[in-house]
């Protein structure tokens, strides 16, 4: 018998009992034993609960009994996941965790800890929910050079961004179903404003790199200000609007950002609809790779967990890949210098001069056909931020801007 | 030094020494060490080549030298990789293959003869070339029940049908530029024929349930029969034609197949256009995942091998699941009881009778809008084979027929 605690009986932490008893069988066959929930530790008490007589609310007992072999992390925020997951792995404990922000914040040091320990400390579930995407960062694509990724990592914006295309609806009104479905929370900032897909494309960049960078050096933007004449406009380009967050190795460094992006038909991720998320990886040796699936739910992201669980107690995680995060000052190139192209609308009355400030101002100027009464739109480029807003203040009257993937 | 050979030096064999020389990097932080081709066992010789010294063409030397801890099999065909293969476990060596055909052929032998011999018989790149779509199944999706896969599992003929949809063109002139290219064989049945996606299904099947089926229970069609006039009406369905391999567990064993079928955008298969290729498992914890990318090509297929190399040099191979394959005859179920929805366009004059006649036969028939002149096209269903043939006896005049995704 193989014996865990589970940290934080929440969404993913409630559900890993119920996955771990539907998968016995496979466990079994993978690590010749049984796994058991030793320890529950959470504030609240769950008396209704077959696995309520396992709950504690003091991790010392926790961490000083032998038998536990593996902590299960689910308890989300930076503190005291931190605290709770040094401790587990200074008393000779490995580590698991669906907790993105801590691992965003404070992943060099929780894999150092592991290191200087002898245990593991394995985030799976911390990206793209039951997607398999970061093991093959240390396993298939392990001995190769990551040149970019970029991916749906946020359900919630997708599925908004997915009812206000097909729909036709605005971005208010979808949000305020997304609250109803539970997609969303009550405060949506963390989805809506980019902060979770910029956890994980920091996880990603540090996985692809080494490189933990520092939040405040990622660009996140809101997909708040997306209109239906945005994603109009996307559709007469035969492309989707999508939440993007970008890691791209580039000459003077590394970029690394989360926004809105348009999407073109022939990019696999412009049909990733709904609440599904997609990471699409570019290595030096293999070229794109994309992983594709529901980003989040209750027993998905258990199922991560418990394989990173499995991972661990079989030995593979030993012989895979140990990451190494260090923090990285300086490294990342200011968003304001990455060069896009962007779609612009511009509300006038003097078409013919606006395009000809436009023409003056790029190599590349494309006006857009088909488009509403009173609106002129063009896809220009390529300019950085810093250019982009200068260029915004000669030409007044613009209604929206939208980078364009490539 | 680790030292390895490599049995066949054509376009993936030839393309590992410069796939290790690149990962140099890469490999020493996993293992350690370095990686020696020490022996390439080919019939022909290669003077021209930086690696021509190493060519043998006897087997012998190489399994009877205790250095060489692996062998990459890169030969294609059933034989002599097989005998090859068996001679190389038996002398303690492990083996790794990107060869489909062995393993969808003998895949229950050589696993056998790998655990009898305490060595690894890997075979990532068989299925999907780069694309690390097998490892889960030994790794993070391992403990769970996989209840279906399907996908687009043959680059060339998606190249095909997608040029057919976005050039409107006919598939001889297609595959005619599909073999310029070198995309397709000058003999192109393997690929269109669906025999080399069929043997990647019964890979993963077998990967899925354990049960290697034999290939005269796995339907295969040919993707030949497609028209421009089929791919528009899918397109006014709103879909694509893709060859679809299939495994489904079903309530009276398991059905594996490969056809064209119609693919609705709302799957995200309908966007795996060109050369990609795209793998969806549905397991019973994590739901749907896909792992898409390019299904071939040299170094991407190359790749996949050194990755299942290293595996076995790190001894992450030892802790993964040890798959177990067994010759399954009779639990495939006959794929003319397999229920679908079809597509079927039919020449009449006489439209009525034709829709009242096929209104009579089924529970769901719905009429296609925007046929061309002298058409009537309908969806209906469900049906297996054997019902659909003799409908189209008591019909006539029918001129395509397509199963439907669902």
């Amino acid at each position: 018998m193989k014996h865990i605690a589970i940290f934080g009986f929440g969404i993913v932490g409630g559900g890993l009992p119920d996955v771990i008893e539907s998968c016995r069988e496979g466990i079994k066959n993978l690590i010749d034993d049984e796994i058991n929930v030793k320890y529950i530790l959470d504030l609240r008490d769950f008396p209704d609960s077959p696995y309520g007589d396992r709950v504690v609310h003091d991790i010392k007992p926790i961490i000083e009994d032998p038998e536990i072999e593996v902590v299960a992390e689910t308890m989300g925020g930076a503190h005291p996941a931190f605290e709770f997951s040094v401790a587990a792995m200074e008393h000779g404990i490995s580590v698991v965790t669906s907790n993105k922000e801590v691992v965003a914040t404070y992943g060099d040091k929780l894999l150092e800890t592991a290191r200087k320990n002898g245990v593991n400390y394995l985030f799976e579930a911390s990206v793209g929910g039951g997607i398999p995407c970061l093991r093959p960062f240390a396993t298939s694509l392990s001995q190769e050079k990551i040149v970019s990724v970029s991916g749906i990592l946020n359900g919630t914006t997708n599925f908004i961004l997915s009812k206000m295309k097909f729909e036709g609806r605005e971005f208010a009104d979808v949000l305020a179903e997304a609250q109803a479905l539970g997609y969303a929370e009550r405060d949506p900032s963390a989805d809506v404003d980019g902060i979770d897909a910029m956890r994980k494309i920091m996880i990603l960049t540090a996985l692809s790199t080494g490189k933990l960078v520092d939040k405040a050096d990622v660009y996140a933007e809101t997909i708040r200000n997306i209109t239906p004449a945005d994603i109009d406009a996307a559709a007469r380009m035969g492309a989707s609007i999508k939440l993007i967050g970008t890691y791209k190795a580039c000459e003077d460094g590394i970029s690394v950002y989360v926004c809105p992006q348009i999407v073109g038909a022939s990019n696999a991720l412009s049909a990733v609809n709904d609440v599904y998320n997609a990471i699409s990886v570019t290595c030096d040796i293999t070229g794109d790779v994309m992983f594709y699936g529901r980003g989040a739910g209750r027993y998905p992201t258990a199922g991560a967990v418990l394989a990173d669980i499995v991972a661990i107690l079989s030995g593979a995680a030993d012989a895979e890949k140990q990451h190494v995060f260090e923090k990285a000052e300086g490294s990342v190139v200011p968003f304001g210098k990455v060069p896009f192209n962007y779609y612009i609308r511009v509300r006038c009355d003097s078409c013919a001069d606006t395009c000809e400030t436009l023409t003056h101002l790029f190599d590349s100027v494309k006006k857009l056909e088909g488009s509403p009464e009173g609106v002129c739109e063009y896809v220009c480029g390529k300019m950085g931020l810093d250019e982009l807003n200068s260029i915004r203040e000669s030409i007044g009257n613009v209604e929206s801007v939208i980078r364009i993937l490539e």
